[in-house]
């Protein structure tokens, strides 16, 4: 393997660089960076057969990822999460089949550990000693763990509310955390300024070009976990959005190869009532989105004013004919509690967020029941544990559980 | 597929029971039920190509499983979790190869997944309504997801200072949860009351002939993630200890159709210093363990003061050649501190104790660097950061990294 990544490519003014040394975003222009692969090749030599035959983590694509020496490869075996049907919510709903994307299931408990295997791994590839990102939360606990891993030094800024186990996974990983009153857009600031002063990689998303690469290998394995065919529909919950416009990448680099057709999912985003600022600049067609001002939600991961891929986001929503919608936290959390009652799945809040989308798309009808959904749970709910309060029962051996029954 | 299920045959007294309808312990003795299979036939009909081919969960063994009709299996993408290799870790301890089964990596952040996936399968199949049991907190968690799945009743007895994490997640699963000022075995008292009154299925673990077999899915995984071979030290934390006696009957299993040898890897247990009936039971010569008084250690899965099936694990530790420690808290959080910040592995305190029993081999030259090591991280840390209380330094745009490093 290795050798198939060719260059990269400005996604906004479509300059080419090297994809030898470390790059964050267009010297250009300041927009995404893309990288790009020798399609041709890879068409030619690799099969959806040979990648069946591989272990069950996101480097089964190996080819179409950015690492050219497999000794570089930074793994925890992050990936091929299942994609799990939630019969019982379809039905309540009307609908024929609805999946969701358990990425839960990934070392440090998030969808964040693809975006971070690949970016760490490369860096490490190009000689990088030490890394910096903000975070909202579970991509810092993932940066923590890979670069722990690496060897390589961690730098990490966060809102002081992020959740606890976040921040406890950062120290215990040995990352230098820094906790911040503010946003990701205010700890963007601070990583900016340390690593202009010490020399750290900026690893913000789609601020450097391969978190997006580790992302989209979500594209990849839905289209193989579906026998290489695609959903009708994909709901996912957008912060940064560098997993939907990855999975858009992916759609593309698949046709190339060969291994699926033209057609595309509707992708539909969503985000929170109280920081919606894609959903607001969807419905007011435009190109890139104002920062959302005084963002608040529990969902930690949708807690993001502001996000560079703004224009990828929005065009990926409005070529494939999605939606967005914005819900609220009271929705949310209703919905963690049906979706677990009903199929056995806690999502995450900005998970159970993508089932409330669903919900509202059903009651404008626009999805029909031969629609294939398919839901992205980007985290485990169990790190959100704080935000919920049970009042349970007490029960001994004098008042047993028929008493308390009957409380 | 389906029918390999024969019987069911007494561990203790070597009775025989159908299959085909609910049991728990042996009638005739009181002991454990191990279900048996016609492996002759699976020798025959299944080969080690097949499995290979199949999804990435514990149900692709599925011959070597007790459910006979498929649609009756309640999954959630449990199993074919990571073995990943502690490079890291493994050099400073001058080892060769130690590799960490990460069982945090399963729905619900545990190998209790594993368990309840195949026990409640197995009594959707033979048609019980509801199900019980007392847990630490995992397998309540385990019981409560699954059995949301299948549409049955979950009624859940545990510790007061059980994680918050459990107590919130067998709540949203929609279990019928209670606390208990007391332990595991106060929980059983209580569960038992409530089944035998009220018809619930008690589904406590080796209480019941199927959770076993779930956990015996860790040998089978570990002998086909080798290469169909098996490791030279398996260091296992032992609870209830199912696991490790369900890795044994796998064993026994997997030579039988032909897919290993005779070789055996050294069963090694480890509990924590608060609570090791197995381990005073091990140097004490005795075949059955003495109940613990005053269990208590942070380690909640090993907060487990008797275990029914205590005198399998001691078997399965002297037949093997294996060891038994007993660890403290204190070491336990110092080594889950180590190993997430060498290898990016954020082990429970559970999985953190193996790795310290691991040591305490090293220092008493019982483990040789040619030694291939496999430790068991059961659950997801997660679960446990209630326990951690990192002092994270604050930054501002006036107080960047640079100044609050220099603190």
């Amino acid at each position: 393997m290795g050798g198939y990544l060719s260059h990269l490519e400005c996604t906004a003014c479509g300059k080419v660089y090297s994809a030898g040394e470390l790059h964050t975003v267009c010297p250009a222009c300041g927009k995404v960076l893309y990288p790009r692969y020798d399609l041709d090749r890879a068409k030619a030599e690799v099969t959806r057969e040979m990648i069946a035959g591989r272990a069950p983590t996101m480097w089964r694509y190996q080819e179409l990822l950015p690492v050219n020496d497999p000794a570089n490869i930074v793994t925890l075996g992050e990936g091929m999460t299942p994609l799990l049907p939630v019969p019982n919510a379809a039905k309540a709903l009307g609908l024929g089949e609805v999946l969701v994307k358990d990425e839960g299931l990934n070392p440090t408990g998030s969808f964040k550990a693809r975006g971070l295997s690949a970016a760490v791994s490369k860096a490490k590839e190009l000689g990088a000693r030490a890394a910096a990102l903000p975070s909202a939360g579970n991509a810092a606990s993932a940066a923590a763990a890979y670069c722990a891993r690496a060897g390589m030094d961690c730098y990490i800024v966060m809102p002081v509310d992020a959740p606890h186990a976040n921040q406890v996974e950062c120290d215990e990983y040995g990352a230098h955390t820094y906790l911040i009153h503010g946003l990701i857009n205010d700890a963007g600031k601070v990583i900016r300024e340390g690593s202009a002063a010490q020399g750290w990689f900026d690893m913000s998303t789609l601020k450097e070009p391969y978190r997006v690469e580790g992302k989209k290998t979500l594209g990849y394995e839905i289209a193989e976990q579906l026998g290489w065919t695609l959903p009708d529909v994909i709901i996912y919950p957008t912060g940064g959005g560098t997993g939907l416009v990855g999975m858009w990448k992916a759609f593309a680099e698949m046709e190339a190869l060969g291994w699926i057709g033209s057609r595309r999912p509707r992708m539909v985003i969503v985000q929170a009532a109280g920081c919606a600022p894609m959903v607001r600049a969807y419905h007011a067609g435009q190109r890139h989105a104002e920062p959302w001002q005084d963002a608040e939600t529990i969902a930690a991961g949708l807690r993001v004013p502001v996000a560079i891929g703004d224009y990828l986001i929005l065009q990926a929503v409005r070529d494939s004919g999605g939606e967005a919608y914005a819900v609220t936290d009271e929705t949310i959390l209703d919905d963690m509690r049906e979706l677990a009652h009903s199929d056995g799945l806690f999502a995450c809040p900005e998970g159970a967020a993508t089932f409330s989308a669903l919900k509202a798309m059903v009651r404008e009808r626009k999805v029909a029941p031969t629609d294939r959904v398919v839901l992205f749970n980007t985290g485990a709910a169990l790190k959100y544990v704080d935000l919920l309060h049970p009042a349970l029962p007490i029960v001994d051996a004098a008042h047993p559980i028929a008493a308390a029954q009957s409380r």
